[in-house]
């Protein structure tokens, strides 16, 4: 199948760009001894998450169970859940995850501990817990390397529990206060007896700072394998770097100024990240794609007026593409201009 | 099933609620001898496209001929289609669809007209077809009554087409744009020999003013089945009057001025439309919605520090109701707290 056969809206990756940013990646994690554990929320693909493994990474991330279960049965065995697992259901789904493949997970708090102890008392081996430690980042996490090590304590005396660990999901730019929380924390553990056989931070764009912060040994990233507009603003990657694109047809011409396609918000969303905008139109610098709705996005032209006519198809790099994979049920995996896989985004829509 | 054992984030439909604004839309559309044509984006289910129809819609809208195909399916028989249609695969599917139930589209421009007309030219019966019109929400549309004008000749002479009247999406606030331009564009078209079968107007803020563009016969709306949040900023609705809640739990209390819920834009999106935040805590009127990543939503408690706790399970009315439904397998259809059916979104990703 060629391209001119695709129905759009559709979602197309390179995979010669995917394939050479997985490696980019790879190569710089080996050079500063930095294990790699790809998060697989950007593409939701076990193929994908496979020729991550093939390439070198320890293991995969995922961040809800749905996601995890997807991955395991499609042959991954080594995932780290980087949540707060709660409640009897998911905590049973989280034990037969346990029984099946090499299993780790977060928790920030002795609610969480308590639950995953309830569930794994009786697992023939522990489970691995590290604790998430907010460096910055303001979202979950114990506030400071004390509150660490008291969790640490908890995860010691609760049956079918190991402590694995310390993990982070830093704020942009935060790579000095992971070194210096973490260094702390570490730190402290030490002197309460406890090793940390794994410090993890992540993030895509800092993801060439990390070894700036040498207390981390392991490195979660999701978006370097696609790119997307976000990254291209931080100045992490070229246009050329980006493998996932949108592809839309002009529907609608109603004026010079103003093209209408039809990839809306239902494809690209409307996640802005402070940009302007909701994507950059390949082959197209003056053009701007101004505002979506559902199933309409609408293309400023007025710095290019009749540009665009009614059946034209363009290519859209999106502000962000992990969200971009969760729309569709599938995208299409070209070589070039030949689609060589309609490929099913597995692990789409699992909020759960 | 009742309520507790739903797992989190999930989406709740309250039933009674829907009924209710499914009645309350129809009594004021039967007032006023407007013919009511719910567009079913908002819910995506053939179970209550076919309670509006049972309530007295005469048919439903969709957006997209992948929409039009699960509703048809499932024993809906009269379609408007709102969409400039393209392409010969798309054609040929619409062509299926005219063969099976009461079809009709939408189109702007002399491309789409002759697209249609080349795939319809040996249609046992003509498609019908209505001309869209811009009258001031500058997507798509003629610009004028006299372009409208054009249009209808081009029908006219096009094998296989039917000219049937004339349709917008009006911007908020614009009835009266829409009464003089469908009113100008009504009588330019008596004067060429053209009749309208239907004026078709829409949209959820202005519902209780169609009446005042009594050019209009036809009425398209969708948000007002669930009612959300911004049309609650828009005094369109009251709280009492949202269907649609999302279900979620706290999974992280870092600091008492901030909860971490398990629902992030992957189900609550980050349609903003104006708003402040990303939603309505329901009976926590002091909490915000201040953030959302993927899979994390950040509720700011600064005004109630320490009101929530891990575990605790919140109810939350989104921004924009028709988006959320899309980020769904399944919603559950809710009679007070019991569930009553897990629902498929049969209409959920349908872009294409």
């Amino acid at each position: 199948m060629m391209l001119d056969a695709v129905e759009t809206p559709a979602v197309l990756i390179d995979i010669e760009v995917a394939e050479r940013n997985i490696q980019d990646c790879q190569d710089y994690c080996d050079e500063h001894d930095i294990a790699l554990r790809p998060h697989i929320k950007t593409h939701k693909l076990p193929r994908l998450a496979q020729a991550q493994i093939d390439a070198g990474a320890i293991g995969i991330t995922c961040q809800k169970i749905g996601e995890a279960e997807v991955m395991a049965a499609a042959g991954i065995k080594d995932i780290l859940l980087t949540y707060n697992i709660l409640g009897p259901a998911k905590l049973a789904r989280l034990r037969c995850l346990h029984d099946a493949i090499k299993l780790s997970v977060t928790a920030d708090n002795p609610t969480v501990l308590r639950g995953l102890s309830e569930a794994f008392a009786d697992a023939e081996w522990p489970l691995a817990v590290l604790i998430e430690c907010d460096t910055g980042g303001n979202r979950c996490g114990v506030q400071s390397p004390q509150a660490a090590v008291e969790l640490a304590e908890q995860i010691g005396q609760s049956m079918g529990l190991r402590f694995a660990g310390l993990m982070t999901y830093p704020k942009a730019g935060g790579t000095a206060d992971v070194q210096a929380f973490m260094a702390g924390a570490k730190a402290l553990l030490a002197e309460a007896g406890y090793a940390c056989a794994t410090i993890s931070s992540g993030g895509s764009p800092d993801l060439r700072q990390a070894h700036l912060a040498p207390v981390v040994e392991e490195y979660r990233v999701g978006t370097y394998i696609y790119n997307d507009r976000s990254l291209l603003a931080r100045g992490a990657c070229n246009l050329g770097d980006c493998a996932l694109h949108v592809l839309a047809t002009v529907i609608s011409t109603p004026t010079p100024e103003r093209a209408i396609i039809d990839a809306g918000s239902k494809i690209l969303t409307t996640d802005l990240f402070g940009l302007d905008g909701y994507g950059v139109v390949i082959d197209h610098p003056a053009l701007a794609v101004a505002a979506l709705n559902e199933e309409h996005g609408h293309i400023d032209c007025s710095r290019a007026p009749g540009s665009l006519s009614v059946g034209d198809r363009i290519r859209i790099v999106p502000n962000h593409a992990c969200v971009v994979s969760n729309m569709v049920d599938h995208v299409y995996l070209m070589d070039g201009d030949e689609v060589f896989s309609v490929e099913e985004v597995a692990a789409r829509g699992m909020v759960v």
